[in-house]
């Protein structure tokens, strides 16, 4: 049966399932950077050739047998909401959300691996596994790009590697990043240091916002800079390292904070937890800030009613374009809030809650 | 049996226990200011005319059938603890709580009357009821008041009435005032106008910290300026009916804040009672805030499982003293708001809250 869209909103994405041993880390993705040989890059290319390159992805695709396990959607096609929708699913890029043409995605029915087409480059090929584990995303990624290289000739300079629209990009074309919280360190205002040390060692970390968000919740990711001069296995290899530091100083911070400051940790979890299950409004970003304590609170012990995937599942459901998508229609964000609240209430509040 | 003041810790007082029809009113309160004839007034009278005063009343109250029905007690006999503890279920003012020398309380089984000797005057007699029947205070106090003049000469002149030690009280020697809940006009900005308004009628409106209080919290007294010129019946009537007025604005501030912003107010009583139930610390300011919101959300029909005197009496209970006397020992600041949050969790929280 064929993917549709709304199959999406009560699907549980494969990334947010799981319960990994290093929960600091909530996710680990990888994309490549392909361009198709023959092809101007995607900005300078004319809606004929656009459409042809779409063509060409699906019917690779459907050859290697990746898209019957799956959907392959052209987002012209879709509305600002469903393509909202995606982005918060992490599917497809904002740009790739928002730009307008020819352009399209295909997504495997478990969320893990999601192709777009025409956006910066040609090909952006992404994947996603809960927890820690980028080796497991380069396998698949890899074995992706294989399918598709199978049918399809990429952009390729023995010298430099992939080309690809922005040179940054180019070599490997991959970018390997991991999803953190870091909610122990982010109370303990020690978010500055780790920050630089990171950009030293040639990686980037952003918000959960994206860039220059760092101070607005405990959610960030670090990434790859650099796509070139490396094999792949040694870029991943060194997020790897590095982002294990990170978890390791965030697993003292923790330690460190039930030491001293136990009574206040146990409090702001349970506010958290108690606003959360009462309130009757509530923000996106409020809601994150929480839902941000009520994580560390199950990943310490201090809250036992309430499973770990609820509230990442969470993080995601709250968001405008799947409350709106819940609710089958458009909203203003006043009454996004209430349904937001509602929602919440619905998946991590007791029976009376559920009621009222 | 003998009144103890720890008896006073597990007993609710009258006034605390009624539920009233006009709920923005809490209490109903009044104290007379008398002297006693031929002794100097109390800042100006010696320990040994002190302690004859003291006996006086004392054998007043016996040969009148009321010291049975209470307690009495010489303050400098007690520990500030206790004290402070009185001060806060309103059976002493401060002065008399923080001053020092000879002075004495008596305090009713009810802990409707309580008389003051050695205070500013050398007897204050107080009364408080429930909700807002001040006619019903009058009758009690005017009650008291002859028993106790029946064995002691006050200081009384005709042309002026009873005379006091601050010219303000002289005259009748009545104060009389209404506690006023006043959540809806306090969310609304208007208690600015209700303020102005009433002091132009000749009355007194504080904020529950002491006057310049105002802004502080949703907690009010109205009183009389002025003790001279009227009758106490003319003076009640005049605090009476102006205090209707004021009970009527707050119920169309109400009506009009659930017409025009129900979702904002039912959030804001929601989120403060999943903060009262879940906090581990909570100081008495932050506590009286939401206890504030959750009386409103229980009168207007909103919250439905908890009842109106629990929430009353926790604004008695959670006061410094009082968390103090429920340990049985003294406590720094933060460890009475853990103790704090853990009495209002067990008194209205859920089943599981409590235990945790």
């Amino acid at each position: 049966m064929k993917m549709e869209i709304n199959d999406l909103l009560f699907h549980r994405s494969t990334w947010l399932s799981a319960d990994t041993p290093r929960t600091a880390a909530v996710s680990s993705r990888g994309r490549l950077a392909r361009n198709i040989d023959g092809f101007p890059f995607a900005q300078c290319s004319n809606p004929e050739q656009r459409r042809k390159m779409m063509e060409m992805v699906r019917n690779v695709l459907e050859k290697t047998g990746w898209l019957i396990k799956g959907g392959f959607f052209e987002l012209d096609k879709l509305s600002e909401l469903d393509r909202l929708f995606l982005m918060e699913r992490h599917l497809i890029s904002k740009d790739h959300a928002l730009d307008e043409g020819e352009r399209a995605v295909f997504i495997d029915n478990d969320e893990v691996v999601s192709v777009m087409v025409n956006e910066e480059d040609h090909l952006r090929i992404q994947v996603i596994h809960p927890g820690f584990q980028l080796k497991n995303v380069w396998e698949t990624i890899n074995s992706i790009d294989d399918h598709i290289e199978s049918g399809i000739n990429y952009s390729f300079v023995s010298e430099l590697g992939y080309l690809t629209a922005c040179p940054t990009n180019t070599g490997t074309g991959l970018r390997a990043s991991v999803m953190l919280h870091l909610p122990a360190l982010f109370l303990a205002n020690q978010i500055g240091k780790i920050l630089n040390s990171i950009t030293h060692l040639g990686l980037t970390i952003r918000g959960f916002y994206g860039e220059g968000t760092e101070l607005r919740s405990a959610f960030f990711q670090i990434s790859n800079r650099i796509t070139l001069g490396q094999t792949e296995e040694e870029l991943i290899d060194n997020i790897e390292r590095i982002t294990g530091q990170v978890v390791e100083h965030e697993n003292n911070a923790r330690d460190n904070l039930m030491k001293n400051s136990r009574a206040k940790v146990e409090d702001s979890i349970w506010r958290a937890l108690g606003i959360l299950r009462n309130a009757r409004l509530i923000s996106y970003e409020e809601a994150l800030e929480h839902l941000s304590s009520l994580r560390l609170g199950i990943e310490m012990g201090i809250v036992k009613d309430i499973k770990l995937p609820a509230v990442t599942e969470l993080f995601i459901l709250t968001q405008p374009a799947h409350i709106q998508k819940l609710a089958g229609r458009k909203m203003e964000a006043a009454e996004r809030d209430e349904k937001r609240a509602a929602l919440i209430r619905e998946r991590i509040g007791r029976r009376e809650e559920k009621d009222v």
